[in-house]
C-alpha cells in the first residue's frame, strides 16, 4: 500500500502516440478510437496495429506457483468465459494468442498496484511487481472489451477486441477508499459485495465499512452477543436492521481480498453508539434513554468514558474485529461526540489507541481525534474541516474525504431524491474537479495516504439506491485517487464516463443519469 | 381471488367529475391535477375540495378484531411514519383527522380486492369487503401521496396531502402475476422481497418463483438434501448460484402474504431437470450428461418417464413444497420437452397431476400440457401460442402470458444491454397495447384467470437488473390486468408513469428511461 507514482513516465493518458517523459497537462480530447478507461491510466500509447482478438484457442497464461496470481488469472477467465462462449483455460504454459500474466520481481519501481500491459495481434502480456498490480491489470483490459464482454450469457457476432497498445499505470495515492454506512440502513453480504465489484473494477482498494452508529450494531461479537440480538434489530426509518455473523464478516473479507480491496472496520466510539448502549445500558452516558433508535439526529449518545466497563468492553470488541481483519488498521470512528468535555474525549481516544495498537491495528479515527495525543502510526481521516493545522502529528498520514467533495451520500442536485445536503451539493464535476494533495491546508501530498469517498445511509435502503448516489461520482473519486493530477481532465472524463453506463447495465449497476455526463 | 370487474360503476377512471354509470372509452388527457395513480383505477372522482393533510395528529383507524385489517393498517402506517415522522397511530378509536380502514362484510359486490376510497379534508375513509381490498387501497393512498413519502428518513416542508377525492376500484382479472426465475440465476432472499414490494405498489397479487432448471435447483427438500447440496451449486454464467432453505421460502411467503401477494412455486419437469439430475443421475433419460450446467440451451434434459423413482422423488419435493405453501397451486412447468415421445409427456403430466392433487393443490402448467388429458381445476399457462383450440379443457382456466407481449427478459430495443429477443422486441407500448381477454385465440375472456409477466433470468444477475428489463413494463402489465380495458389509455399511462421515477428513485429501484415514457 505504499506505492506512489513519481518518475519519468509518459502520463499523457489520453494521447495517441504518445512517447513525452514529462507530465503533460493538456491532454487532447477523447478520439473515438481511443478506449475509454477509467480511471485514465498514467501512461498509454496506442500502437496502431491490429487488435488482439479474443478467440476460441485464448488461453490466460500465469505461473500457477503463485497463488494469488492464479487467482487473478481465475477470475478474468470467469468474466470472458460466458459472454465469449470460449473454454479460456488458465495455463501455465505460454502460446500464440494468450493472455499472459506475469510477476517480476525486479520490477520494485512498479510498485504494489502498478503494472505494464502491452496489446499486439498476437498477445496480451501483462508484467506487475505484485499480484495486485496484475490485478489491476486485468480490470484494465475488461475495460478495454466492448461492455458486453459483462454478459453471463454466451453472445454471438461480437468482435471481442482489444485494442493494440501499450499502458504503464500505478496509482497516485496507496489509499483509493470507499466507505459504506450499513448501520443506518444494513445492507445484505450479496449487496456489500456488489459494491466490492464495484469498487475492483475502477481500481479502488479500500472498503470501510462503518459497522455501529446509534441505529444499529451490525458485528457479531461472540464474547457480546447482546450487541447483535439487541442493538441489530432496527435501522433508520423503522425496518428490520440486520447483521453480520463472524462468517459473514469472513466471507465478505475472502471476497474483497481476492479483488485486493482491504476491509477496513469501523467501530464509532464513544459516540454514535446507541445501539451498542441499548444493548449495555449501564455504559451510557447518553443524554437520552438507551432504547433502539430510527432517527437521524447525531452527537447525543455516548460511552461513559470513566467507567472501567466501557473499556473491557471495546477491548472485547477490538480483539474479536482484529483477529478476523487481515488489513492493518482499526477504525474507532471518534467523530460528533457532543455531550463530553474535551478532556474526557481526549483520554478516551487515547485510551482505544492504547487497545488497538495492543490488538496488532494502527488506529485510524475521524479527524475530531487530533485533540489528542496519537502515535505516528494512527491515522486521521478528514471530512468536515478543509484545514488540519495540527495534522502531522508525529508523520501521521491524512486520508482526504472533504465532505463538500467526497461525500456521496450529498444530494447531486437540489431536486435529487435521495441524498443530503448539509454540506454541499455534489454535482461529479464537483467530485471531480479537485486536488487531494492540495485540498486540506497545512496538509502537504506527502502526508497524505490518500482519498476516500463516504457513503452515509440514512436515505439509502438498498444497494441500487447507493449506486444512484454513488455513479459515476464514485468513479470521478477512483480517478482523483489514481491518476496523477496532470493527466486528469473533466472533459475527457465526461465522455469516457459516459461509454460506461452499457457496461453498467449488463451488471445490474443502477446510476445517476447526470445531466454533466456526455451520455 | 375471483373477484372479477362487472357492472355499472363510473370507469372513467381520468376524467374529474366523472358521474357516467357507463364505461367511457376515449379519457381525456391527463392535467396536471388529476392523480397519476397506476393502474388506474375503475372510477375516480374528483371532488375539487381541500385535500386531507397528514399532520401530528393522524391516526389509523382499524377494527383491531380482524388481524389482518390490522396488520395492513401497520404496514401503511410504516410506509406514513418515517418521511412524516409523526407517530401516526393505529387505533380502534375514529375521529376526526383520521385514515379510517373498515371492513363490511355486507359488501360482497367489492370482490376479494375491491375497495372504496373516499377522500375529504377532515378524513380518508377506505371500505373493503376482505383485508386484501383495505392493501389495495392503501397503496392507492401511497400513490395519492407525494413521492418523498417514501422516504426512510424525515423530511421537512413536504405538504404531506391527499386529493380531494372518491374511487371506486376492484380488479379486471383475479390473476395479475409476475413470474421470476430463480433458477437461472440465483436471487436473494432481500432480493425476491425487493420484487414483492414492486408488485404490491402496482396492486399484483401472484409472484410465481421458477424454483429449479438445467442450471440451478434453489428450494431445499429436507428427504433430499442432494437436491440443493448438488444441484444447486451454480447458475448462468457460473456464479456460485444458491438456494432458499425451507425458512427461507417460509419468510418469503409471509412476507408475500402481509401485502396479498400469493406465492405460486413452479418445479419445472419433465424438462428442465438437469440440475436435479445432476443430484439424482439415476433418474435422467437425457441427451447429455447430467452434470452442473451454466449455457442456456433449454429442452435436452428430462426424468425417465418410466422410472418409478422420478415419480417417487417428485412425490417427495411436492409433498413438502406444498405443506409449505398456503397458495391452492402447485406449478409444475411442462415446457420445452424435445427429448420424449408424445405418449410418454403426455403420462408424465398426468401422472404428476394426480401427485400434485393428492397433495392437495391444483395443478398448472405451461401450455404443452393441453396435450394431456386435463381436470378442470388444472390451469394452463400461455405463453408461445396465441391460439390453443383445445384451451377449454373441461371449463379449465388460463393464464395469459404471451411471449410477445409480457416477457419481461425480451429486449426494449435492439440495443437494449440485457435480455433476449427470440420472441419478440418489447417496447412499454407493445406491453400496454394489448387485451388479454381477446388475445388468445379460442380463448373467450371468461376462460382467462388473469396475466402473467414471466422473467426469465438467463441475462440478469441481480435485483436492479431484473427491474431494469422489469420497469415500466411491469406496471404496463399491471394495469392491464387491474384496469377495465375500456379506461385504459396509453397516452394516459405514459404521462401517468412518467411521475412514478421520482418515487423509484426513493425506493431504489432501477428502470428503463424508455423514451416512449413522458418522463
Amino acid at each position: 500500500m505504499k506505492s506512489r507514482f513519481a518518475g519519468t513516465l509518459c502520463i499523457a493518458a489520453l494521447l495517441v502516440g504518445c512517447s513525452s517523459t514529462a507530465p503533460t497537462t493538456t491532454p487532447s480530447p477523447v478520439s473515438s478510437a481511443t478506449p475509454r478507461l477509467v480511471p485514465a491510466p498514467a501512461s498509454m500509447t496506442m500502437s496502431g496495429g491490429d487488435p488482439f482478438t479474443i478467440a476460441a484457442t485464448t488461453t490466460i497464461v500465469v505461473d500457477g506457483s503463485n497463488p494469488q496470481a492464479a487467482r487473478t488469472a481465475e477470475l478474468l477467465a470467469a468474466v470472458l468465459r460466458p459472454s465469449t462462449g470460449f473454454p479460456i483455460p488458465v495455463t501455465g504454459n505460454s502460446g500464440a494468442g494468450s493472455i499472459a500474466l506475469r510477476l517480476a520481481p525486479d520490477r520494485a519501481s512498479l510498485g504494489d498496484e502498478g503494472y505494464e500491459l502491452s496489446v499486439t495481434r498476437d498477445s496480451v502480456r501483462i508484467v506487475a511487481y505484485r499480484p495486485a498490480g496484475l490485478f489491476r491489470a486485468t480490470q484494465t483490459v475488461r475495460q478495454l472489451l466492448p461492455p458486453s464482454i459483462e454478459s453471463d450469457m454466451k453472445l454471438g457476432g461480437v468482435p471481442w477486441t482489444i485494442p493494440a497498445l501499450s499502458i504503464s499505470d500505478q496509482p497516485r495515492f496507496a489509499w483509493r477508499g470507499a466507505m459504506l454506512d450499513v448501520a443506518r440502513h444494513f445492507f445484505t453480504v450479496d449487496e456489500v459485495k456488489q459494491y466490492v465489484d464495484l469498487l475492483a473494477l475502477y481500481k479502488m482498494n479500500v472498503l470501510h465499512l462503518h459497522l455501529s452508529d446509534d441505529q444499529g450494531w451490525r458485528i457479531e461479537i461472540k464474547s457480546h452477543p447482546e450487541l447483535t440480538t439487541v442493538g441489530s434489530k432496527t435501522q433508520v426509518g423503522g425496518g428490520p436492521g440486520g447483521f453480520y455473523t463472524q462468517a459473514d464478516y469472513a466471507d465478505i473479507v475472502r471476497y474483497a481480498q481476492d479483488r485486493y480491496v482491504m476491509i477496513v472496520p469501523e467501530i464509532d466510539m464513544p459516540g454514535h453508539t446507541n445501539a451498542a448502549l441499548s444493548a449495555f445500558p449501564a455504559l451510557s452516558c447518553s443524554t437520552r434513554p438507551s432504547v433502539l433508535y430510527t432517527g437521524t439526529d447525531v452527537g447525543w449518545s455516548t460511552f461513559c468514558v470513566e467507567n472501567e466497563g466501557s473499556y473491557a468492553l471495546i477491548d472485547d470488541i477490538v480483539r474479536e474485529i482484529a483477529a478476523m481483519t487481515p488489513a492493518p488498521y482499526f477504525h474507532m470512528g471518534g467523530d460528533e461526540v457532543h455531550v463530553l468535555k474535551p478532556a474526557q474525549y481526549q483520554l478516551f481516544v487515547e485510551r482505544v489507541q492504547d487497545i488497538v495498537n495492543k490488538h496488532g491495528k494502527q488506529l485510524i479515527g475521524w479527524e475530531e481525534i487530533l485533540q489528542s495525543r496519537l502515535k505516528s502510526s494512527s491515522v486521521l481521516q478528514q471530512w468536515r474541516n478543509d484545514s488540519l493545522p495540527g495534522a502531522l502529528h508525529s508523520g501521521g498520514k491524512v486520508i482526504v474525504s472533504g465532505a463538500r467533495k467526497t461525500y456521496l451520500d450529498m444530494k447531486y442536485t437540489k431536486d435529487t431524491e435521495l441524498g443530503l445536503t448539509w454540506a454541499a451539493i455534489i454535482e461529479v464535476r464537483d467530485a471531480y474537479d479537485f486536488n487531494p494533495g492540495a485540498y486540506v491546508k497545512h496538509v502537504s501530498e506527502s502526508d497524505i495516504l490518500g482519498v476516500e469517498a463516504p457513503m452515509w445511509s440514512e436515505t439509502v435502503r438498498n444497494i441500487s439506491a447507493v449506486q444512484f448516489l454513488a455513479v459515476p461520482r464514485l468513479q470521478a473519486i477512483a480517478e482523483v485517487g489514481w491518476t496523477p493530477q496532470s493527466v486528469r481532465n473533466w472533459e475527457s472524463f465526461r465522455e469516457r464516463i459516459a461509454t460506461h453506463a452499457p457496461r453498467w447495465n449488463f451488471l445490474g449497476v443502477n446510476y445517476n443519469r447526470s445531466p454533466q455526463i456526455a451520455w
